[in-house]
């Protein structure tokens, strides 16, 4: 396409930004408008990339971190001849693949799911790495920006990222249209304000007049021939661009514009211009399989080891038996035992500092290319990337996502280490699974199974050593539960996890010598709930005791809600959980005061069974 | 003091160190002896702060942002004759003040509760932030940050933030010691990498070495001095210093010195050198208090307003009538309406831009200085300071957050922009209370009454509209429900909130027409839970069907649970919730495809009173 072209088809591309908003009734013509001609020379002259292939090697990935740009991207895919003008009128519409933030999961051609702001860019920054450090088969990674999302501050731990691992592989494009939803930025046209910041953090910077197709053309030229830095291309951009009813205005953010015809007649009508996307180079498969089954770690009955140990073992061993594991870490591995892994696979390792939103959004990027991470910090530190998992879920990524130093069980460290809220979050993830192992052999078991999971998995791993409790040939299906104590006389069912399993059992040895006989089930498998064994038990004892070192809400006790939820009866229930603020004890005192530890669950099942409450 | 004395004052702040984390037996010994000097100037040069008044409104602020050097904190609290040694030496002990990482709600000189990196900075550019636009009694906010918590985002989002602001009442001081938790930072002592990024966000910038006592006194002395810029203060230190077999090495981060008495000795034995710290200046009062009652907004019945539109005329109605009360927002305030407040209150409005994290946390700096923030974005993307809510409830901070945009009702936007996993996240806060308004007469007094709570307030608004069902005159106590259907025939209960109160009420209709009664009850505070309710139409109906927007885990079935859940009878339960991931359709539409309309809540109850599964 020469110039002239490429004018008429950033216009073709506002064009069709204001139609599928325009019959969609809502949607963000305004903000796509602006990027118009960022995103059409890039189509016609940069990105490499088949659309009949989305999955090809060779392929150069685009992220669309300002996702609400959507009308945009669709429009693009039009040119692309990837989808037709009916469907791009099924804009926001009930069953359409062209939702208002583009996912996945309905559309082949997008990375991750975007629309929440300041994630796109640290997504790609995980592309990236894996394109250079792992797939090398050349691809460039483009992503486009608004100027708004840079105020979040995970887009600075991404270009901090970006910026360390020398990313030259990596193109940021800032759409600077100086207005933001509710008015204007903080910087407004001020694209040095963005480069002093960009140029800080190590990155090859280019200002540009962002509905100059040439420049821009120049621009994308550059940033591929950069060596050994990412490049942020900086565009001075006009919202609303070529629509007087709406350009540089404010008030014109999300929504249609004003007059739709008109609109489309004072940008020259609707064009039907088709862009032959250059094709990606012939690239190899990305990596090499599983090559068979792990060499798990064994572990002797009786034998005490803390089950973040566990985990960085058994890591490691999966790490060795498949070459698709890779693993990253937030500047923990010492306490969450990913070091293990780092040591024997530093190819395969990605320390991501304490950067918790950006180790996340770059195991969602290793995950866009076949790979399988695992990700891993202080459980209570993973909250801080919950709007990551949350999007990863909608994204449909694959993740296997640990946190260690669950719960109050850490001791004298005190509450703002302790994972008291980190069952109630991913629990509340779309289609996630949560598991939560009680000792070393089940949670080696667990983390080569959750390789093989769908969607987030998440591994909530203890600092302190507890006895191994199972033999080596145990298996524990996700899902699942294990019966540990069962007798016909069982009074109530004690169902605990992780620290409070061996609580119970010490309760249920105090309480059988007083005559009190209990069931006790293990639920590793916290979601998935294991139905079928909850509900016998219920049937059998009337009475299920929860006990776990997590805040009453949102967790094992909720969860075990969950099998009786369909309308059958209930058994009661009593929850013990941590309901007051520990400061800092012994991990043995720790428990006792939350009251979830072995006296207390005896304590508990006394009372409900000598104040008859029981039947 | 001489600076003689200050070398001796710094080495006395490392020996109490060493001992008070020896007799631990746990804690950061070396991270704290790093900073030593830094904090031995302050402590006796430049700190205006009065120990028997810490709530003096001329007070300087001190935060320690790199809350595990807490053995320096408190080793400083000594010196300064706040505590003894004998206290100094219950350092992580049950049931000490002297906790692990520091909390305000055990030391009254601590501001905010840190531990979780890069939080200390963010909260104190919001104390900063009060002291220069609203307190103005001349304090002085310093902070002192570790190096390796500079990778987090939220530290950018906050110099971002102050750098706009022009904060020059704001000091931060960076103890690049350069070594993290488990080995080198990125950038070592390289100095100049962090100078480059903190001026790039408008700050002032220091370089200094960090344990020559004149140089930081220099610093120290500049940084308050400079007008119209916040300060950093960049200071090389070693790890450990001053004992060599912990000094600058890897591997010893945490843990106590190996040979305590041999440390100390190394380090001049142990001093009892008292600081008189310098007293701040005369100061006013901070704010005027309440002034009477808000002049709530009133709806006539049946009118059709959007809950975010009622929580923007109540909040600004709040605002008129307490000069107490401030108010931020994520630059959403056009969808969340925070921009009434705005408007009418101008001195007291924050606009924090799109980041999260430094919105929450400038909460916190206003709450810590005696000011009601109401603080509000997406629901969805408060998910993006769940740590930074964490930490606020460690704090005992009191906060009003508002998360708009609830659910699948928003329509067309689609799931990036759903909340969907808010009520799971704030039910499992500590000490929090979530509310969730069906109507505007119900937003309004809500808003009002969060005002006075305690701990972290969040309500839920909705996008669309919804007709007024109660009267100006009816009260909504935190922790009630209203019973808005019963009769003696009641073959069920629905229990729904905001959204799906609408939707139960049209279902109960239809059901009634078929001879089926239903009870509805509308549970707008769904923390705390009204549990007499719940357990009288329990008893009553034998059955509670949930019906909730949001997904079916930590929300408003398991809110239901809570009334049940002290080994009474419980309900058969039956969860109606957003199972699916949802793409983009109506209002309308995505509550029936959710099975959450009324058409859904209807066929449930006829499945269950019909096929008999209810007595």
């Amino acid at each position: 396409m020469n110039n002239h072209q490429l004018v008429e088809l950033g216009q073709q591309l506002r064009v069709d930004s204001v139609r599928a908003a325009a019959s969609a009734g809502s949607g963000h013509p305004t903000s796509s408008m602006s990027a118009a001609d960022l995103m059409a020379v890039l189509l016609a002259r940069h990105l490499h990339y088949d659309f009949e292939r989305p999955a090809h090697p060779g392929n150069d990935r685009f992220v669309l971190s300002k996702g609400h740009a959507s009308p945009l991207l669709y429009s693009a895919y039009k040119a692309a001849g990837a989808i037709n003008d009916t469907e791009l009128l099924t804009f926001r519409k009930l069953g359409s693949r062209l939702e208002g933030h583009p996912t996945p999961q309905r559309l082949p051609w997008v990375e991750t799911a975007t629309g929440s702001l300041g994630q796109g860019l640290p997504v790609a920054v995980g592309i990236a790495l894996a394109g250079k450090r792992l797939d090398r088969t050349g691809y460039r990674v483009w992503v486009l920006c608004g100027d708004s999302e840079l105020a979040e501050g995970s887009v600075w731990e991404a270009a901090e990222h970006a910026g360390y691992e020398n990313l030259d592989n990596l193109t940021a494009i800032v759409d600077v249209n100086r207005l933001g939803q509710r008015g204007p930025t903080r910087h407004g046209h001020d694209l040095d304000a963005y480069a002093r910041r960009f140029k800080a953090f190590g990155w090859h910077t280019v200002e540009v007049d962002g509905h100059d197709v040439e420049a821009i053309d120049r621009a994308y030229g550059e940033a591929a021939s950069t060596t050994g830095q990412p490049t942020v291309i900086l565009a001075r951009t006009l919202k609303g661009k070529g629509v007087e009813a709406v350009q540089d205005r404010e008030g014109m953010h999300g929504k249609p514009v004003p007059d739709a015809d008109e609109a489309v007649a004072e940008l020259g009508g609707v064009r039907d211009l088709r862009v032959e996307v250059q094709a990606p180079p012939a690239a190899r498969v990305l990596h090499a399989v599983s090559s068979g089954r792990p060499d798990l770690p064994r572990y002797d009955l009786g034998d005490e080891v803390a089950t973040r140990d566990a985990y960085g073992h058994a890591l490691t061993a999966l790490g060795s038996a498949r070459g698709d594991v890779v693993a990253l870490d937030g500047e923990v591995g010492d306490s969450t035992r990913t070091e293990y892994f780092a040591k024997e696979h530093p190819d395969r390792y990605f320390e991501c500092y304490i950067a918790e939103q950006q180790m996340v959004a770059a195991a969602v990027g290793f995950a866009t290319r076949g790979w399988v991470p695992y990700a891993g910090s202080f459980a209570a530190f993973l909250t801080r990337a919950h709007d990551f998992v949350r999007m990863a879920a909608i994204s449909g990524a694959g993740l296997n996502l640990v946190g260690s130093h669950a719960g109050v069980a850490i001791g004298e460290d005190g509450p703002s280490q302790m994972g008291v809220e980190d069952l109630a979050m991913f629990r509340a993830v779309h289609g996630s699974t949560v598991l939560y192992p009680c000792d070393a052999q089940q949670t080696a078991k667990l983390v080569a199974a959750m390789a093989d999971g769908e969607g987030i998995r998440y591994l909530r791993t203890s600092r302190g050593k507890s006895p191994v409790i199972y033999g080596p040939g145990e298996e524990f299906p996700v899902g699942g539960s294990k019966v540990l104590r069962a007798s016909d006389e069982d009074r109530l069912t004690v169902v605990a996890a992780g620290v409070t399993v061996h609580e119970a059992l010490a309760a249920a040895d105090a309480l059988g010598r007083d005559g009190i006989a209990v069931r006790v089930i293990d639920l590793y498998s916290v979601k998935p709930v294991d139905r079928d064994t909850l509900v016998e038990a219920a049937e059998r004892t009337g009475c299920i005791l929860t006990v776990e070192d997590h805040h009453p809400e949102g967790g094992i006790g909720d969860a075990v809600l969950d099998a009786f939820t369909d309308g059958r009866p209930v058994p009661r229930l009593v929850r013990l959980a941590v309901r007051g603020m520990p400061g800092s004890a012994s991990p043995e005192e720790q428990l006792h005061e939350a009251g979830i530890d072995a006296d207390s669950i005896a304590a508990a099942a006394r009372m409900l069974v000598e104040q008859a409450i029981l039947p």
